[in-house]
């Protein structure tokens, strides 16, 4: 959840020097930059420095991102026959950068690696929106206006994700979080087909390679009994639930991961000790829990903070 | 659910002429605006053209509205030194209008009067934030480094919430709705703390009134259960629930509103009547059922759509 990211003075000393994008496109800096949080933090696992939108770099769609903005997409899609133009790239080659990241953090880093990709569902959402958005009315009135067409978006972009995922196997990740942040917008029936179905289609076309899956959606405290079917290695959970509570109505061979509300980052540190441990305590008997956010770092957050959070995870 | 908004012709020419808070404050406009949606669309209760922060124009914090932005509190609250120097207002005296408003409208409207409020906590939010937010960042600080503090603020508008309520039963209202759009932001300890808590005061005090209260939090549909553990009159529900699923977990004497995704009507008329009547139809077995959208009308829907989606609730 963004351990490696602007709140980290050694991130923001290597942003001032290299755009976003740069980053994510040289290796050494990859490696940089995903092990920054381990040398730092002293986690169990990395999770690879990259961003769910280069996919649609790989699909040549104008991707950048602005200063203040964040992702900027310079050629969204506007109808049904722009989506028929698109067509599925070849991310062997042009996601190449991102497998050369892969391999560079695994000879600098000794934790597991965590490779990533965003969901079709809030890839496209991107896509059509050109960028971050408040409401996502473009890509809601899509839902309704023009499912057919939407549905062939997102079974292309579940075909590139598909081959972006393996691509990261290949290269090394010794897991895969997928994330579907903008999920939490979708009304149940519509998550079902607009959401589940894709990442069912990812959880079951992964499974054979025998790398873990983790899924994410802002939304899962509400959506986890659907995710469960799926049958994914884990579930992260978002910060709404109780996830002790929630816990109970899970089948337990799905590990839980999550759900701390990163916002407790801004108390002090003997309130962080004290919700970090009630949340530790409340999941003690569910085999496989791992200890995460319920969402990303925000920037202006202590570094010595997220220490000493993961130091109460260690010490406990 | 803004049934009197700006998608509507007749609003926008009014609101070309005043501005939002003089039209609240004027009871021949507030009548006016009141009616648009009764005369136009037909529905079977009106609710009172308001707004939820005019409790911090009784307070004096400098709200005002901006074209393109939305409300702006001038003078927010920054500490715990500023909410000691709060003070209750005597909302008889310094809302009187919107008595005189419900008043207006009684003697124009034949249909039952809905009068409403904002919830403490998001009210409490936007007077940390001086307006609306992203993401709220300061008011999810404020929980974790001074809960005493915002519980303090929290009490304080609780009690001029309840002070409004009643002044707008005394003026006529026949239901009252709270309104709690940020609480989907609270995890589910939080929620039940610094916002829940609040709702129990505010539908207690109402009670021997006799007034059905209608709670609404954005997030009803995850938090439903323990909004009907206050027992108020009805819940309304987001448009993340299936209604009909979540019915069957809900005490049957709490009558169910809502629930329908908003963004339908963007959609074209047989898709709005197709996704009413599924609404409609899961729910035909439920007592006092009302039948709602899940969230508020947007400035650009077409009237004709609005209207077809009455229709068809009139005609099943």
């Amino acid at each position: 959840m963004r351990q490696a990211g602007r709140y980290l003075p050694q991130f923001r000393a290597l942003r001032a020097k290299y755009d976003f994008l740069t980053l994510c496109r040289t290796p050494e800096l990859v490696a940089e930059v995903t092990s920054q949080p381990i040398d730092y933090l002293g986690v169990d696992a990395a999770i690879l420095f990259c961003d769910i939108l280069v996919v649609l770099d790989a699909m040549d769609r104008g991707l950048h991102f602005d200063k203040g903005v964040g992702p900027v997409i310079d050629r969204p899609i506007h109808s049904s026959e722009e989506i028929a133009q698109l067509h599925r790239p070849d991310v062997a080659d042009s996601l190449s950068y991102v497998a050369d990241g892969i391999k560079a953090c695994k000879e600098r880093i000794s934790v597991p690696l965590i490779g990533f990709c965003g969901a079709p569902f809030t890839v496209a959402s991107y896509l059509i929106e050109g960028g971050g958005s408040r409401d996502y009315k473009r890509t809601k009135q899509w839902i309704f206006r023009d499912p057919k067409g939407l549905h062939a978006l997102l079974s292309l972009l579940c075909d590139v994700t598909i081959d972006y995922c393996k691509l990261q196997i290949e290269a090394g990740v010794q897991a895969l979080q997928v994330f579907d942040s903008w999920a939490h917008l979708l009304a149940q029936a519509q998550f079902e087909e607009f959401s589940l179905h894709y990442l069912k289609r990812i959880v079951d076309a992964l499974r054979p390679t025998g790398i873990p899956v983790i899924l994410f959606c802002r939304g899962s405290s509400f959506f986890a009994e659907q995710l469960a079917s799926l049958q994914p290695a884990a579930i992260s959970i978002d910060w709404s639930a109780d996830l002790s509570q929630l816990s109970r109505k899970l089948p337990s061979n799905i590990a839980l991961q999550g759900n701390l509300d990163p916002d407790i980052l801004y108390a002090d540190k003997s309130t962080i000790e004290r919700e970090c441990k009630k949340l530790l305590n409340g999941m003690k008997d569910h085999p496989g829990y791992i200890f995460n956010l319920g969402h990303g770092l925000k920037p202006d957050m202590e570094p010595e903070n997220v220490r000493c959070l993961v130091d109460t995870v260690r010490n406990s």
